[in-house]
Formats: C-alpha cells, structure tokens, sequence
C-alpha cells in the first residue's frame, strides 16, 4: 500500500469511527432526555403539578423525533460503512437501545397525562410512597443503563437486571395493596386507578432499563441473554 | 465479465435473495405461531380454560427463541451479505418486526396467567364481551399486518393503522365500564381487575400490529410514519 492509499484509508476509518462515535453520543443524549422526562414526570405526579405533566406529555415529540433521526443514522452507517463484528453490534445495539428509549419516553408521557387527570378529579388516598419509591428505582435505572453503554460496563448491566427483579416484586405488592385499598374505600377507585396506571408504567420503565442492560452485554460479549434468569445470565458473561 | 464470473456472481445474488426469503419466511412463520396465541389466550379467558391458559404461558418460550434466531439470522445477512438500499430496509423491517411478534407473544403469555387467575378467583361478572370484541378485532390485525408484510401491500398496512385508533377508543370506553361497575360492586373488585389488565394486554398487541404495519409503509416506501396521525401517514404514502 502506497502512503496516499495509506492515509487515505486512514482518513475513511477514522470518519467511520467518528460516525460511530457519534451516534453513540447522540444515544447518550436522548438518554438524558428521557431520564430527565422520567424525574419530571414522577415530580408532576407527586406534586400533583399539572402544568409539569403538560410539559413532560409534548415533550414527548422532542424524544420520538430523536428516535426516528438516530434510527436513520444507524440505517446510513450500515448502509455506507458495511460495518461487521463488533462495529455492527454497536450500530445494532444502539437502534435497539433507542426503541427503548422512546418507549419509556412514552410511557413518562402516560404518567404526565396520568398526573394532569389527578389535579382534576382530586389526589389518590394512597400509592404515592409506592410512586416516589418504584419511580426513583427505575430512573436511577435508566441512569445505569446508559452508564453501562456509555463504559461498555458489563457489571452495572447486570446489576441493573437485577434491579429490575426487585422492582417486579415491589410492583406486585403495591398492587396488591392497592386493590385492598380499592375495596375499602370503593369512591376512591377512580383516582386510585391513575396511581395504578402510574405504577404499571414505571414498572414497564424498569423493563425497557433492564433490555438496555441486556444489549450492553450482547454488545460487549456479543452474547443474547434476552430470555434467561439472572444467575444464567451471569453464567454466561463469566463463561466468557 | 466472463462467463465464470457471471455464473459466480449470479449464484451469490441468488444465494443471497434466498437467504432474505427464507429471514422473511421465519417471520411469517413466528407471526403464524404468535397469532394462534392470541387467538388460544383469549380463548382461555373466555372458556375459563385453565389448561389452555397454561398452554399459552408455557409456548411463550417457543417464541422468545424464535426471536433470538431470526434476529441472529438477521445480524448474519447484515454481516456477510452488506446489503444496500431495499434490501436492508427489508432485514431491517424483519428484525423490528420480530420484536413487536415478541411483545404480542408477552401479552398473550400475561393473557395465558390472567385466565389462570380467573380459573382461581371465580369469574369476574362483567367484562368479557368486550374482551371478544376487542380481541377478535387486535388478533385480526396481527394477522393483516403480517399479510401486509408478506405482500408488501401499504393499504392493508394504512387499514390496520387506522384499525388501531378504533381499538384505543372501544377500550376506553370498556375501561369506564369497569370502573364504574367496580364502584358499584367492590366486592368484585380483584376479578374484575383481572379483565382490566387482559383488555391492557389486548390494547398493546393493537399497538404492536400497529407498529408491524408502520414497518411495512417503511420496507415499501422508505418513509419512516412512526408518530404521525393516519392522515399525515395517507398523504406521506399518498405522495409517493
């Protein structure tokens, strides 16, 4: 190879790596966007803040339009850049990191609208120490996640999994509570219903945290470990 | 180019579109298994069927592996087949595809566990005519939506978008219904719950066949229509 072919295939891998590079941090801040969506809405539902709810609710295209732009970032680098290993896996996991992004952005717009309906017909009795508590978990959740894909850290990955385990757990007993609640107090049913809603949606936000931990495993291993248990998991990233 | 080299390249292209058929063939395979659980849960719930009930929960895991393969199958083709323009946008399509047939699976599992539950607590007194009206309408959406698939057909995908807006409004209007009955029968509180979460399940799998017929509008023109009214999507295909 003479020099010229040297740096100028020098020069097409290092725009490629900065291709890359870039829709990693383009990732990274819809990351932020959508935690901060997720506090917000928490806030407005807490606080019972409607005009907060509002904000969070239209914030939501501000997220889908970031979805849809890195989605064609990624299109375009596979298409021009034929990327393979674990250059393919990063375009890969990022498209799908980013499906989960939006879906808890939309889900924090459930709970924006959610907040809106409780200043209107009145607070919810109960469930708000549930709220505070499953909404700080699964916001510190999305927080570790994209940490985990910023580092490429297999170990907050996991733990963010397993995370996702207590906050099932804590889920179903709030519910059940609730739901005693309920049948208490049957007037309360209709605002006790929003916190229900509220909950299953943080509850779903836990799940999508913990897809965005399993993609940073497949991305750093280049293992699937949708699918299995947590011990397996870990089984497996040891096995490595 | 010489004979030889024709023949070689042809036999590769060749090669290579029968690899994309047979990704897409998987696809339509999942969809088939994933509609009949649709069909067998709501079944369940229905009949008070149990062991159907359990039938579909246990399936679920014929699904999840379906989805880990084809998504393998899809990185492959990715990988040593770099392919360009339609031809990526169909491997793309394929993999987002697999995802929603997943959640579907998800939802009919979680279906599957309701009609246990129900099995368990006694019928819930109200409820399940919706439940197959709703889930009549959400698995015949799966279905056109994976007709639309395999027939690159855009009106059939624009029907199941538009079919989707019904669906949201019949379950809003049932989710009042229960509500309102809870209220006035606590007692019934915990079955009723029951066919609340079943009828969430059967809103999302419309939100899912949803977005499989979004995807198709994606393979056959190449616009992205995530996040715009139907009638927005209309024109965009429209102008075409």
């Amino acid at each position: 190879m003479d020099l010229d072919q040297d740096a100028y295939t020098h020069h097409i891998s290092q725009q490629f790596n900065d291709e890359l590079e870039q829709a990693k941090n383009h990732l990274l801040e819809m990351g932020g966007l959508v935690e901060r969506q997720v506090g917000d809405a928490i806030k407005a539902l807490i606080d019972a803040d409607s005009e907060l709810g509002d904000r969070v609710q239209k914030k939501d295209d501000q997220v889908n339009r970031m979805e849809i732009e890195i989605d064609e970032e990624c299109t375009r680098i596979i298409a021009r850049r034929q990327p393979a290993a674990s250059d393919l896996r990063l375009v890969i996991a990022t498209s799908k990191a980013v499906s989960d992004l939006e879906r808890i952005g939309d889900e924090s717009a459930k709970i924006g609208r959610l907040a809106m309906k409780l200043c209107e017909e009145g607070e919810a009795p109960r469930g708000y120490v549930e709220i505070r508590h499953i909404g700080d978990r699964v916001r510190r959740m999305t927080q570790e996640a994209l940490t985990a894909f910023a580092r490429l850290d297999v170990d907050t990955a996991l733990n963010v999994a397993r995370e996702d385990k207590d906050v099932d757990r804590e889920y179903e007993s709030a519910m059940r509570e609730l739901v005693t609640y309920m049948m208490e107090d049957p007037r309360s049913i209709k605002r006790v219903m929003n916190i229900i809603w509220s909950l299953r949606s943080l509850e779903r936000i836990g799940d999508h945290a913990r897809n965005i931990a399993e993609n940073v495993i497949y991305l750093v291993k280049g293992t699937d470990v949708r699918h299995i248990s947590i011990d397996e998991m870990q089984r497996q990233v040891q096995d490595d």
